[in-house]
C-alpha cells in the first residue's frame, strides 16, 4: 500500500494541490527519499498527462461496471417498473426509501464471503460508509431501528457490488433491486405463497416467455447434510457448493465437495441422489417417508411447510410453475426457511445469456438464469436489535436488470418503435414571424394539460418540424399560418396518414383530447 | 490526521481483523511507540463496547445527514414527483439516469471552493469514484461521452454533498435533485423562457402558496462590477459575496466586500445601488440607458436578453411572478448567461425554515428560501469535449426536499389521513376455518387486477381485520361466512358507513370496481 498516495497524488488537483501536498509531506517523518522520488516521478507524468496548454484530459467514460441509461432505456425501464409496481401495490405494500450508503458496521457479517465485494466510502473523518449491498438488510436495520414488528412493503433502489462483472450478460456493478418483503409473526406458508404468487403474476405479465419457480427449504438442505454424514461445520460450505448446480454439472460439484471440502465420496453420492429430485406436494409427501430423510427433525418440519405452501399455491392456481427442488441452494446465509429461484425456460431468449450457458448441465440447458428469487429469513432483523428480538421475514427479489436485458433485446428485435416522450402535439408553422403565434398557442394546449412542443427556432422549415413529430413519434401537428391566422382555426395534421383538417380555434383543445385519447 | 486509523481500528471486524491489523504495522517503519499506545487504547475502548459475551452492539442509525423514508413520506414524494414528471412530461421531455458515481476526475474543477464537499470512495484498487454532487455535471458528461447535440430531458435522482446540514431545514447530505434541461443551439431565450414557465406550472400546481422567480443574468452582474470598478480578478469571489444577500443585510455584505475581499468603499457602494434594483422589463430598459450600465457591452447583451426574455414570459403567461433583481447571483461557477431562483413568499410557510430567517435582511423577510433553480451553462459541455466543442445549455433544477418538508409539515397540520397503501378490499371472515376461502376470494380478486388483503392468520377476529381497514383506510371490506358460502353471495361492507350489503359471487368484481372507480 502506498501511504503518500491517499493524500498525495491521487487526490491531487492542480498545482496548488501539488504545494500543499509537498508542505503536508513534513507531517510523516517516516517517508524515505526513495519514496519521495516515486511520488515527484507520479506527478511528473500527471503533468504530461495534461498536454501543452495545460488543459486536463478527462477520460470520457462512466466508472467501470455502470453504465448510463438512455432515453429508450429509460422508457423501457419505467414500463417494467410499472408493471411491478402495479404487482406490489395490489397486495397491498407500502414503499419505504433507505439512504444509498449506510454505516460500515450495519453491513458487517451479513453477507459471508461477498463481503470483499462491499464499496467503501473514503475515511473523509467522519463515520466509516459504505454503498448498500442490497435492500434487505437495510430493511432490517430499518425494522430494528424503528421497532417496527409488521410491515409489508416494497424497495425499488440501485445497489452496489464490486463485482467483474460480465456486463453483456446483464450484470453490474450498480443495478437495482425490486423487493418485496412481507415482516410480520403469522400462520406458516401464507405470506410465503403470497410472494410466490408475486413472482407469478410479475413474470407472467411482463410476457418474458415461460418460466418456472424452484422452491426448497434452508431445514430440508440441513437436514439433508444431517442425515448424509455432512459434518455440521461443513453445512455452509457444502451448501455452497450444491448452490453450484446451476451453474456446474453433479460431476463437477461432486468433485468440489470431495477434493476441496474434504467430503466423504459416501456422503457426497448420498448428497447427489437427494439433489437430483424435482417434484411437488407428492415429493414432500415421498420424503417424509423417506427412511433417512424422516430421522431430520428439521427436514420433517421444512418438509411438512413444502406441503403447506403448495396447497396454498393450488389455491393462488400458481402451481402450474412450481416446483420443489432439492438443488436448489441459494449463496445467501441468512435464509432460514423457504428459499425460491425464477428462471426463465423459453429457449427463445436463452441468447441473452447464452454465456451462462458454457458449461451448464444438460437438464438445465433451456434455463437463462434466475430472473427473481427470496427466501424466509427470521433472524436477520434480530442481529440488530439490542436484546435481539426477532422479526420473521419472508420476500422476494425481482431480477430486473436481466428482465431489462430481455426487454431491451425484444424492442430491438420488434419493429414497432419506443417513443422516449409522450408529446401528442407539435406547434408548428411554415411561414415566417409566426414564433410567437406559435408560443401562444403552444401555451394554450401546456395550460390544458396537453403534452406539447414547439421548435426553439424563429423561423424553423416545416420539414425539419414534420420530421422531428416522425422521429419521436409525435401523432399530430397544430399547423398555423396568416391565413389560420385570420380564419381563426388551425390546420390539425395527422402526422400518420398526413391527413389534414382545419379545426377552430375554440374547439382545438376537445378536438386534440379526443384524438389522443385513444392511444 | 491519524495514519493507522485508516486501516486498522476503523475497519476493524472483530478479532480477527485485529491480528491481522497488528501484521500490518510492520509495513510502517515510521511509527512510534506513542501512535502504538494510542492505537491499542482504541481497541481495548472498542472491546469494552462489545460488552460481556462479545456480541457486537451495533449502532442504530443511518448515516450522518441522511434519513430513511417512511411509507407516509413516501406517498407523498410519489405525489410531489408526479406533478413534477406530469409537468415536465407536458414540455416534452425524455429521461436518463446515471451511475450515482462518476470518476473522480469528471467532477474536479466543476464546483469552485464546494469541492470539498464531494464524497469519495475509498480507493480499492481501481479507478477513482466519488459520490456525484449535482446532476449538471453528470449530464454534461453524458452529452459529451455520446455527442448529443440536442436533447430536452428530465433527470430525477439523488445527490451527495459533505455539507454541515441543518436537518431540520429539510437539508440532508443525502438529497433528491429534479432537474430538466435543454441542451442545443436554439434562437435566444425561448428555452430559457419555458424553464421558467415550468418552474411557474409546478409551484402553482403544488399549491405551496405565493412565489416569485428572480432572473438575472451573469453578463450582467459581471458588466455591472466592470463598471463599478472591480477588477477583473475579483469578479468571481465578489459574486459569491453578491449571492449572500438572500442571507445577510447589506451592510454585512459590503463589509465583507471591503474588509475581506478588499474592494475599495466607493466600488461597493456603486454595486449596493445596483444590487438593491427590482423590477421587470422596464428595468431593462432603464439599465441599457443608464450612463455607467451601457458603457458594458456584456451587461447590455444581457439586458436586451432580459427585454427579450419578459416578452417571451409574457406570452407564456407567468409575468406575475417573475422579477428582475440584481441581487440574484447564484453561487455556482458554471453559469453563463440567464439565471433565476424562485423562493415562497407566504407567511404562513415561513415557519418551516424559520431558522433561515436570522439576520435577514427585512426586504427579504418574508421569504422561505430558494425551493428552484438554475440557468444558462454554455461552456460546460466543452469541458469534456476533446476538442472544446460547445453544446449550449439551459436548465432548473426544483428543490424538492424543501418542498417534502413543506407538504410533511401540510400533512400533519391537516385532518385529511395519507394513505401509504392503494388497497380497495379486505378479504375477512368472522368465522374460523375459512383460511382457504379467504384465500380463494382474494385470488379471484388479484386476478381481475384489484387491490386486495388478506390477513395472514388462520383465524383472525373480526374486530382485528376491521381495525386495520380503518387505519390504513380500506374503503371495502368482502366478508365470507358459512351462510354466504352457501347462498353464493359475500357480504361487502363500507368500511366508512358500516353498511353491509349482500352481493352475488358472479357480480363481486364489477361491484367492488364500481365501487372504487370514483375514489
Amino acid at each position: 500500500m502506498n501511504i503518500l498516495g491517499m493524500f498525495c497524488v491521487r487526490s491531487w488537483p492542480g498545482l496548488v494541490g501539488f504545494r500543499s501536498c509537498v508542505r503536508s509531506l513534513h507531517a510523516f517523518p517516516g517517508i524515505t527519499v526513495t519514496q519521495i522520488d516515486e511520488e515527484v516521478a507520479k506527478l511528473l507524468e500527471l503533468k504530461a498527462q495534461l498536454g501543452d496548454d495545460g488543459k486536463q484530459q478527462f477520460v470520457l467514460k462512466t466508472a467501470k461496471g455502470t453504465r448510463d441509461y438512455n432515453p429508450k432505456q429509460m422508457a423501457i425501464r419505467e414500463k417494467v417498473f410499472n408493471t411491478i409496481i402495479s404487482c406490489f401495490k395490489r397486495h397491498g405494500a407500502e414503499t419505504i426509501d433507505t439512504p444509498v450508503f449506510e454505516l460500515k458496521e450495519t453491513l458487517t457479517g451479513k453477507y459471508g464471503e461477498d463481503s470483499k465485494l462491499i464499496y467503501d466510502l473514503k475515511d473523509q473523518g467522519g463515520e466509516l460508509l459504505s454503498l448498500r449491498y442490497d435492500l434487505t438488510v437495510p430493511f432490517a436495520r430499518y425494522l430494528a431501528m424503528n421497532k417496527i414488528t409488521n410491515i409489508k412493503r416494497y424497495h425499488i433502489a440501485k445497489v452496489y457490488r464490486r463485482d467483474n462483472p460480465a456486463m453483456t450478460r446483464g450484470r453490474y456493478r450498480e443495478f437495482y433491486q425490486c423487493d418485496f418483503d412481507i415482516a410480520g409473526q403469522y400462520d406458516a406458508m401464507i405470506p410465503d405463497a403470497e410472494c410466490l404468487k408475486i413472482v407469478h403474476e410479475i413474470l407472467s405479465e411482463l410476457g418474458l416467455g415461460d418460466f418456472r419457480i424452484k422452491v426448497n427449504d434452508r431445514r430440508i438442505l440441513d437436514g439433508m447434510f444431517a442425515v448424509c454424514g455432512v459434518p455440521d461445520d461443513k453445512f455452509r460450505t457444502i451448501c455452497s457448493t450444491v448452490d453450484k448446480l446451476d451453474k456446474m454439472p453433479w460431476e463437477e460439484v461432486k468433485k468440489e465437495m470431495v477434493n476441496e471440502k474434504g467430503l466423504s465420496e459416501e456422503a457426497a453420492d448420498q448428497i447427489g441422489e437427494y439433489v437430483s429430485m424435482q417434484g411437488g406436494m407428492d415429493l414432500a409427501e415421498r420424503l417424509l417417508q423417506d427412511h433417512k430423510m424422516s430421522q431430520s427433525k428439521q427436514a420433517c418440519a421444512g418438509l411438512t411447510d413444502i406441503k403447506m405452501l403448495f396447497s396454498y399455491l393450488q389455491i393462488f392456481q400458481v402451481t402450474d410453475k412450481v416446483v420443489f427442488d432439492l438443488s436448489l441452494a441459494r449463496g445467501l446465509d441468512y435464509y432460514t426457511g423457504i428459499i425460491y429461484e425464477a428462471v426463465l425456460t423459453q429457449a427463445g431468449v436463452a441468447a441473452v445469456s447464452n454465456e451462462a450457458q458454457n458449461g451448464a448441465n444438460a437438464e438445465e440447458s433451456v434455463s437463462v438464469g434466475s430472473v427473481a428469487g427470496g427466501g424466509r429469513y427470521d433472524g436477520l432483523v434480530g442481529m440488530f436489535d439490542p436484546k435481539g428480538r426477532k422479526v420473521p421475514c419472508v420476500g422476494v427479489s425481482i431480477g430486473i436488470e436481466r428482465i431489462f436485458s430481455i426487454m431491451e433485446q425484444k424492442a430491438e428485435a420488434s419493429a414497432e418503435k419506443i417513443r422516449t416522450t409522450e408529446v401528442q402535439v407539435m406547434v408548428a408553422s411554415a411561414q415566417k414571424n409566426l414564433l410567437e403565434e406559435r408560443l401562444r398557442l403552444v401555451t394554450e394546449l401546456w395550460n390544458a394539460g396537453i403534452k406539447a412542443e414547439v421548435m426553439y427556432k424563429k423561423n424553423p422549415k416545416l420539414l425539419s418540424q414534420l420530421q422531428h413529430c416522425e422521429e419521436s413519434g409525435i401523432p399530430l401537428v397544430a399547423i398555423l399560418g396568416e391565413q389560420e391566422l385570420k380564419d381563426e382555426v388551425v390546420k390539425l395534421r395527422v402526422v400518420a396518414t398526413r391527413e389534414e383538417v382545419d379545426i377552430s380555434r375554440a374547439d382545438l383543445i376537445q378536438e386534440i383530447m379526443k384524438r389522443t385519447s385513444k392511444a
